[in-house]
Formats: structure tokens, sequence, C-alpha cells
């Protein structure tokens, strides 16, 4: 309804750009998507925690944060200067850190914890790039040390994940970052320049081998040392072929021969927890967030759409809460950026239509004398696990079903004046459009097995189409 | 392991006070709680959305917004004018009104909201005030007009929630703002005395009827109509004999009629949708959030614990989004200030120890060379929905089993060589401390068993000891 005075005192409701929200439909997908993440991070036992949206800046702050992408806190018409000490989380990395350190003796270690929430970033806003966006991260820290099993573990569990969302083929690519760094220190590269060498690696994906050889002999590398660091990174062939050649060279530093060890044992665990061989790819010239990680590193494509990059990365880090306290907490992790990938897969056109609806039935008000039978029917609807409404108002029918049809409630019941034990209603499907008629003791029954036939005609559907 | 060294750069590991964070066993109680309000939402039909945490501060700050309560953002290091235009919201109702008017051509209306997000008040952290909480918020709005069914469900939907929830008998406190505003009106109370009066008549329990009464002669009211204002609000009596007494009363003005009605109706809807009499108590001393709510409001009180004060509250209101849209768009909602409530739940020992595990069960890893044969224990157990984790090292069998207990995990498999299909394990149960062998044929019957066991051990224990 619309009003008929015009005014000039309406503010423009949007909301920012960068910041995502769904429509209804969409929004429903995406709980199902984040639903399957955390139950599946449940059923490995993973402990959740959640730390708040805002930490102190000094918490935040450290060496290598990038703070011009830091959301800072200060209080509208507040004291500006006591008001500026608080930021908004940019990942859960450190909040775990700092997590992990206040809470340490009250903590069962190996801690496999598992958080989904908001991070906020103040980038620009661009292709893709959200300045507030949901991550999802399983990460295994150790109190001392911590068994190489969790770098098996943690693909394993995001492996079930993804084969659960059904969103197509899938590969990790996995390295480890020993090799190269003990291939660096074999080939006597000073210090300095392995930083500026990794960044150039992580380019041949994008520039190719030939400008990156290029740029490598630029910094000052001998051209055959770049063409030994290029082969060895490109060379292609199976898992094992991958170890054998690096295996069979004649580089005696100890962190290479370490590396090595560890991507074979590790690729190995990957397979005895269920991750076949084909979802497994060593990939030599994976280098990933350059500081941080120093042992297994990951990343994850989607095989038929490589152009998505990687959905779901992470690795070993040697030493989580460094800055927190003294204490030596090796960990491993990896995190899926959920809100980037469900955008990506609905404007690729990836996720079908939503074929959950906001209800599994509707109840009619078709005569509001009889409002107290629509409302004990839902009662007993709801009682045996079927999520209903009831049509708030009394209307046309046709309005009734237009508005069941926008939430894309499947089934809806028509009855005039039906009691629970008598009598028979009508359950249409809406959408088959066919109608039929229920006896309203074997309503329950009949709705399960309308659902049943939907779920079976959909099955591999839901997510299915993005695997087609 | 704790290293030698002493180090001077260690930033002390602390979250800021208002922002609350739970241990790992909390947190499993609270996400427990949150499950039961999600899952009663949907059950009820509600589209659940999630807005940005972050709105324009045009959006949020409108006339009687409190500014100094909102956290604004800027850019750390960033251009401090450009980025001082957007804060976090403070509560779900703004974003609603900004989302509906924004998208109502995309809704389905009634549109029944469900929201569960975090919001954000930059106030002094005192005695239980958090400046970080989550609201657990359920609106219907309709589009011109909105049937009083939408007041009786809103309740109703609530009424599931807290029987689900366990946490003690609890009533509904109800009234109807149309009754005060139009008696007020009949006393020929001038337009400017409404808010200084109504917030007089809400002390009353705190500062008791006599102090109210000076007050608002004081304010300028004659001694017999503060009189007859006090005991109208003060009258006791059952629900029917309050809106006999109202209905008695000579005043004429058609808001007050109006008011009466639409109590009485609200009542009696909500007892046709299984809130029965002993839940709802009419109050006509409640007022609510003085400008806002226009019709129904409602609180809500544990009955052994009204200290605790109102755990879930709200009204019907006008026009949800005048701001933004000149559409009229009235509504009714209630909200969960779960944050808060599991807080003084917990403080108060209202919630039991926790009793749910991190996972169902634990395989422990006795030998490693029969790691493969844990991890398809495991695999199996969880394709029968067990929630398994893996020790994941070698160590003595007492210390994996003190992390299981840490964990709370109820039953631990203890086994060499077990394969699925032959041999025998244990199944330690770590609540009574009894250990049985199974079969691994039998393993899955076995574990059910042992968790039906402690489940009806428990049976309204988890939530119920609150209500003892």
């Amino acid at each position: 309804m619309k009003s008929n005075d015009k005014r000039n005192d309406i503010v423009k409701p949007a909301k920012i750009s960068g910041f995502p929200e769904n429509l209804p439909a969409e929004e429903r997908l995406f709980r199902q998507m984040m639903s399957v993440i955390q139950k599946k991070f449940e059923s490995h036992g993973a402990e959740f925690i959640e730390t708040p949206a805002v930490e102190a800046n000094g918490v935040l702050l450290s060496k290598g944060a990038d703070d011009k992408e830091i959301f800072g806190l200060h209080q509208l018409n507040g004291n500006g200067d006591t008001g500026k000490k608080y930021s908004l989380h940019f990942d859960l990395t450190v909040p775990l850190a700092r997590y992990v350190a206040q809470h340490y003796s009250r903590l069962a270690f190996p801690f496999k914890r598992a958080q989904i929430q908001k991070v906020w970033r103040g980038e620009r806003p661009q292709d893709g790039r959200f300045r507030e966006f949901y991550q999802c991260d399983i990460d295994i820290i150790g109190d001392g040390d911590l068994s190489l099993l969790a770098d098996a573990e943690v693909p394993s569990i995001m492996f079930d994940i993804l084969r659960d969302l059904n969103i197509g083929k899938f590969v990790f690519r996995i390295n480890n970052r020993k090799i190269l760094n003990g291939y660096l220190r074999h080939l006597e590269i000073v210090n300095d320049l392995y930083k500026p060498v990794l960044i150039e690696l992580d380019k041949i994906d994008k520039i190719g081998a030939d400008r990156v050889c290029a740029n490598l002999v630029a910094l000052g590398m001998s051209e055959s040392d770049v063409q030994h660091l290029i082969e060895t990174c490109r060379f292609s062939g199976t898992n094992a072929e991958k170890i054998a050649m690096l295996r069979a060279k004649e580089v005696e530093e100890e962190l290479y021969r370490q590396g090595v060890e560890e991507l074979e044992t590790v690729t190995s665990l990957m397979q005895d927890m269920g991750v076949t061989e084909e979802f497994v790819e060593i990939d030599l010239s994976i280098v990933r967030g350059l500081g941080y990680y120093s042992g297994t590193v990951y990343e994850t494509y989607l095989v038929k759409h490589m152009e998505l990059g990687s959905i779901c990365s992470g690795g070993r880090y040697d030493n989580l809460a460094e800055k927190f306290t003294d204490r030596h907490l090796p960990g491993v992790g990896m995190s899926i950026g959920l809100t980037r990938l469900f955008s990506r897969l609905l404007k690729s056109g990836l996720l079908p239509a939503n074929q959950v609806g906001a209800a599994d039935v509707m109840v009619a008000m078709v005569d509001k004398d009889h409002f107290q039978s629509y409302v004990n029917i839902a009662a007993h609807l709801r009682h045996h696990g079927l999520r209903t409404e009831v049509y708030l108002d009394e209307c046309k029918l046709g309005q009734q079903l237009r508005y069941a049809d926008k939430k894309q409630i499947p089934l809806v019941v028509i009855g005039g004046a039906c009691e629970l034990d008598d009598d028979a209603v009508q359950l249409k499907n809406m959408r088959t459009g066919t109608q039929e008629a229920v006896t309203c003791d074997g309503l329950v029954a009949a709705i399960r097995e309308e659902l049943a036939l939907m779920a079976k005609r959909n099955s591999g559907v839901l997510w299915g189409q993005a695997a087609a």
C-alpha cells in the first residue's frame, strides 16, 4: 500500500558496497552450505569457539599486519581519544592465537578448533572483494609439538565437506615450504632473496615461466640455478614421480630432505584418511602467504572451474601465539572463504535455483472460523518434524498460494472444517500443481511421501547441477 | 612446553571487557540454546535473513537514536574523513527496516523474518551490560495492514522456544499501548505529559506506587486522576477480570476501547495457538520502549527468577520503515537477548554443567601401526551419524583419556588391531568408568545404546536443573 503524500525526508535504503546480504531464497542456500560445514566440523570432534568481532589494537597489530585494511572503532559523538583503541578482526587466526594464549590451561591439546565467523577488511570493494565476509576455519594446535597426522586430518575434514557440498570435482594441491626453502639454501641464495624469489615463483601461472625466469635472473640468480628451480617447480608426473624426482636430486640440505619426507608422509596419511589419490596433487609451485607458513601448504581448486581460484587454503605454522606467550604452539589449519565461494558459485550459475522452501508445508486459511483447526493441524505437523506455517490472514486462496510459491513452500494443506481425526483435506503439490484428498490421519505420511519424492527427483541436484 | 628464555615483548592476551567469549564447554551450551531458537523459528516457516554488521550512518541515525551508543568505523591509518560514514548496527530492527524497504518487491508479505546476529553498543560495560551481544529476533511485517493473528503468533513461537529451552516456568506479561494512551487522552492529559507519565508508571515495580503517585502529582496531574490511573495499572485479578474491569470503565475514548478489544483478542488467540492461560498474564503497567510501540506489548519473566528481568520482549509497531519508504508497513516482533540471558543463567547456576561432549566417541590411538583401522572405525561411526574423533598421537592411554575427559567426550573405543568385521574392541564409558568388550560389528549399536542411556539419565537435566 502506497500513500499518496510524496515525502522529501526519505532516506534511500541501501546497504554499503562490499558488505553483502542475500535475499531470503539465496540466504537459505547460503545457510545450507554453512550448515554442511558446521556439521562436518562437529562430526570430527572439533571444538567450536567464537571470539568477539572486536579486539584491542595491540592484539591485532603486529609486524606485517597491513593496518590500512583494518576497521578501527570509535564512538560516534563520544570521546575520540579513549574510543580509538579497538578494531574489528580481519581474520580468525590472530583471535585464535590470543584465545589459545589466554585460555591455555583450560584447553585440551591438541586443540582442534572450529570457528565460523565474519571478518572485516577495509579494502576497496572491487570484483568479488568483500569488506565483510564469512571465514570457516579449522585448525589443530599442538602444545610443544604436533604430529604430522594433523597435517593430514585437516584436509581430510575439508574433503568430507567439499564432497558433501557437491559443487563438482575438486583437487587439493599440496606442497611443503621446507622443500623450496631448503632448495634455495642449497643453491646458496642469500636469505634476503628468499621472499622476492618466492613472490616471483608464485607468478608462474599468471605471467608464464619465461618472464618469471627473466625476473629471477634480474634478481641476481644464475641462469642455471633459475633453470633448475623452475624445472623442479614445474615437474609434471604422478605424485610418486614427483617425490622420486625430489629424492633423486643431489641436495644434502637437511631442511630440504625433511620437507620431501613430510610431503610424502602427509599425502600418504591423507590416503589412509580416505582422501583418494585423484583428489591430491603435489604442486611444487605452491607458495602461499609468504611469511607465515613453515611446512605443509594447501590450496583447493574446482577442477572444471579453475578460474574461481583456490576455494580452501591453509598450511602448517611453527608457532601460533609467539606474540602472546612463550609457549611453543605449532599448528596447522585450513579455511574456506564462504562468502566469496558462495558469491562466485552463484554468479557462475554453479548453484541451482533453490529447492529448499522456507517451510515444508503451509496450511491455508480458507475460513477464519476454522482457525483453531488449522493451528491444530500445524502443531501436529510440527510435532512430527515438519516445518509448517499457517497463512495468517483470510484472503483469496490464489493470494495464499502465491505467498507459498514466493517462499518456495512445496506443499499446501487446503481444508474447510478439517479436524485431525475425521474428515479429509486437500494436499496441493506446488511444484507439480497436482492436488489429492488426504484424511487428516494420513496427512503426515502423505506429506513425508511427497517430500521424499521431491528429494529423490532433486537428488544430487540441489548442489549437483554445479557438478554437471 | 615452556621455553626458558624470558621475553619482554609479549603482548598480554586479553579480550576487551564487555565483549564476551566462552570457553569451549560453555560455547557448546550456548550453541545448543541458539540451535533450539533457530530450529523453532524455522519450524514456523520464518525466513532467515542476515544483514551486514555495518550500515551507513544515515541509515542508522534518526531522531531518537542515541549516537553515543553507536560504534563508528574508520580505517586505521586511512583517510579519516572518507572513512567515517559507517557504523556497527546497534539492533536488528533498523537494518530490518532498511532491508524490507530496499527489497520490498522481492519479499512475500506478511514477511515473517527471523534474524540471529550480534549487535554492538558503545556503552560502558557494567553489571551484565555487554557491548557485543546476540539478539534473536522474529518479526512479522504486513504490507498495508497486518492481522492481529500476528500479535498472537509471535509469542506462540517464543512459547515453543522457551518451553524447549527448559529453563523453568515462564510467563508472558502482555498489555496494549492503546489502553494507556486512550486513558490519558480520556483524562485530558496534555500530549506533552504522555512521555513523562509513562516513564513514571514504568517505575512502579522499582520505587513503589506511593512515590510514583507523588511524582505524577508533581507533573501536574490531579490526585484523583493519579489514583484512578495507578489503580487501573495495578488492578489484580484474572485476565478475564482485568478485561471486565477495563470494559466497565466509563471511558468513551475510541483508542481505549480499541486497545481493550485488541488485548482481549490477542490473549484469546494466543490460547488458540497453544499458549495456555497460566503462561499469559495481562499486566496493565507494562509500558516498554516509549516511542516505538503502538499496540500489543510483551515482556517475559522466569517465574522463579524474576530478578533476571524480562528475557524476551517486544510489541506491535505502526510503521516499520517510514524513514525509508512511503509504504505503510505495520509489524509485530519479539526478541531474545541471548548473550545476556545465557550469561545470567550461567552466573545464577541455572544452567547445569555441560552434558554435551565435543564428540560422541573418541577412538584411542593404542598402536600407531593400526592407525588405518582407527581411521576406518571412525569413518564407519561418522557414517552412522556419530560424532567421532581419532586421538591424533601415540601416547599413554591415560593421557588420551584425560583429553577425552577434558572435551567431555563420553565414550572411548580402545582396541589394538581391530578390523571392522572381526575382533573386538573395548568401549569405555567415561561417565561411569565401566568398560565392555564389543565386536566391531556391534559397535554402532553399543554406542547408540550407551548414548541413549545417558540421554535418559540426563532427561530434563540438560536445561532442566534450571527448572528445579
